[in-house]
């Protein structure tokens, strides 16, 4: 098949160009490189990824973006390419105005080059779209895969799944929703809408950590980096895990290796046309508190800096990718054990002034959410 | 009180800005005269309207927007200053993009400027916010305001009523409640929300049709112009009623000195920081054959060039502003023939060049909404 990656350049997309490729898929990678722009500015470099994609390109260029559409007529588009942070969007009215531009209106060209594509050749182009667990909040209710049944006053609908982000970041994945299910409906695109929980590892079999030109970009600041990762890299530097509030939030979970599974399953059992097919992308359901425990040694509490329920409900379906063969692997204290391994040894091999920029990263949070 | 109106000089924004203050209130109006370009660009330029605001700037210039915040200190903020035509959205991409800058980042912005007041003097600012009806699309089961009970798998949430827009301006006014039920609940924001039904009528007390300087903008193309004064144009100058596709859709209306009303209702009753209100803003529930058949005359099929169900229920519950004392005028024959008759003798009086430009604005329309 024919798969263009936009926002190959990832911490997602990077490893996923290569396993795609291995696994016998022609794939373009699309990639404008703001984000780097974006972790400069944060002072949030990651150690890894960068290593080029081939179309240097925003999606917020329409003219280019269908351009490339048109030389590759893509089967399946992998839409990555959204600037990823919640706590970037949250910084100021700047960073989240850009969060709106890069997201909103980045996917809505996506949206029009693959309509665009699909006029002109009568074939679905299969859009699969990057979105968050996040999306859905903490409902009091168990969470479904972007649909519900609904029966109301003796009435039935099945009803997109009601959404409840906490910060700017996710709303804007809540409204890519929004105008994706719409394009299915009333343009007939074809969506696949992945709900996808926190990302942890540091390796995939064709990016393995310790070939430096193919590791990827490997995040451990509290703007780009998740909760996961930077743990492991506090482990490995002796520091505290520094956890955000109460600690019994719980979330969703799954391996970088899975995800790009996920992925190419998402790809390779397109939709219709017409279609908006959600998946909640995720293996584990965990704690904040159980991830530190599995990660072991010192732990500090940070007072919270988002607002989000201390206690909750989490209860979520996941049913749609293991029905298509997905098999996830857990969290294990092994498995992020030899994160901190790998890290740590990397880590000893920098000289000192990469060393004291990886330390200050690590830093807890500079803003709180609540003040705009 | 203060009350700062955003899109003053619109169609509602203009005779709303002169009822306020007729009932006391300290107005100030803000419009960035944007829609005229719109309009001009279209050939769609109103009968009456734009007589100037007092202060000339735009949601988008975040700058202005808080200067006048901080002079004005609103109590309330009236936001009706979007982009207001689904079809102007659905004309192509640049309309499209235009559509979601405008309402989806000038609403970002208003919220923000709404925090920073609240957060610099310790009191809420009321944001209400004129949304859309068409935001809920046509579900299988009753519209509630807003909110909706579920019971799921035993637990019970109250969620957000699960909306299915069908243009991209109905999606951009989803995505500012998504953005605005949000900012309730993590800045404490207090926030009104008016799904408002379709507006007819061509004049209120404070602006009546006879006096030019006050003369509402009395739309009746096929972009910027809502069904019910259209037809009354039609009717007006003997052209048959244009119907699109079956004519069974059904959708909620409303009279202008009604929104006006309304408005003012959820203004003189605001809400605690923290919560987000909605209200179903409409007082008939019709179809668009029954409003054909009261203005009378002649009517032909046009192929529906929006993309929408032929039949489907339509259940509104509409309790919240009847419970603050709303009551509405129900649309009639009579009520019509009033704005018929009166753009008739209008009419008469216009130049031939006034009369033929007026006489292409009726025209059908000109893009299909599948086209993208």
């Amino acid at each position: 098949m024919h798969v263009l990656i936009l926002g190959a350049d990832g911490y997602i997309g990077w490893p996923l160009y290569h396993y795609l490729r291995n696994k016998g898929h022609k794939v373009l990678g699309f990639d404008s490189y703001s984000k780097r722009d974006w972790e400069r500015q944060c002072g949030a470099k990651p150690i890894g990824g960068g290593h080029g994609t081939q179309i240097h390109a925003s999606t917020l260029d329409a003219g280019r973006l269908y351009a490339v559409f048109e030389s590759f007529q893509p089967d399946a588009v992998v839409h990555l390419a959204e600037q990823p942070s919640a706590p970037f969007s949250m910084i100021d009215r700047s960073h989240a105005q850009l969060t709106v531009d890069n997201n909103i209106k980045g996917t809505l060209n996506v949206a029009m080059a693959c309509a665009r594509q699909q006029r002109t050749t009568g074939q679905p182009v299969h859009l699969v779209k990057l979105g968050s667990m996040g999306e859905y909040g903490t409902p009091k209710i168990p969470i479904e895969e972007g649909w519900l049944e609904v029966e109301h006053k003796g009435y039935k609908d099945r009803v997109l799944f009601p959404k409840k982000p906490g910060s700017i970041y996710h709303a804007t994945k809540v409204a890519d929703s929004t105008f994706l299910e719409m394009f299915c409906r009333i343009w007939g695109l074809a969506v696949t809408d992945l709900n996808q929980g926190v990302v942890w590892g540091h390796e995939t079999d064709e990016c393995p950590w310790g070939e430096q030109n193919r590791r990827v970009a490997f995040h451990f600041d509290e703007i780009f980096g998740t909760v996961v990762n930077r743990f492991c890299v506090q482990r490995a530097l002796d520091c505290p895990t520094s956890i955000y509030g109460s600690g019994r939030q719980t979330r969703g979970f799954l391996h970088l290796r899975d995800s790009l599974r996920c992925i190419e399953l998402a790809v390779t059992n397109p939709v219709e046309a017409g279609e908006f097919r959600v998946f909640n992308q995720l293996w584990d359901t965990l704690s904040i508190q159980e991830i530190a425990d599995m990660v072991g040694g010192e732990r500090k509490l940070v007072p919270n800096p988002r607002v989000e329920d201390r206690e909750h409900l989490y209860a979520v379906t996941r049913e749609a990718l293991p029905a298509l063969g997905f098999v996830g692997t857990p969290m294990s204290a092994q498995g992020l054990e030899a994160i901190t391994n790998d890290f740590s040894k990397l880590f000893e091999s920098f000289p000192q002034e990469v060393r004291l920029r990886i330390q200050i990263q690590l830093g807890d949070p500079k803003t709180m959410w609540r003040q705009e």
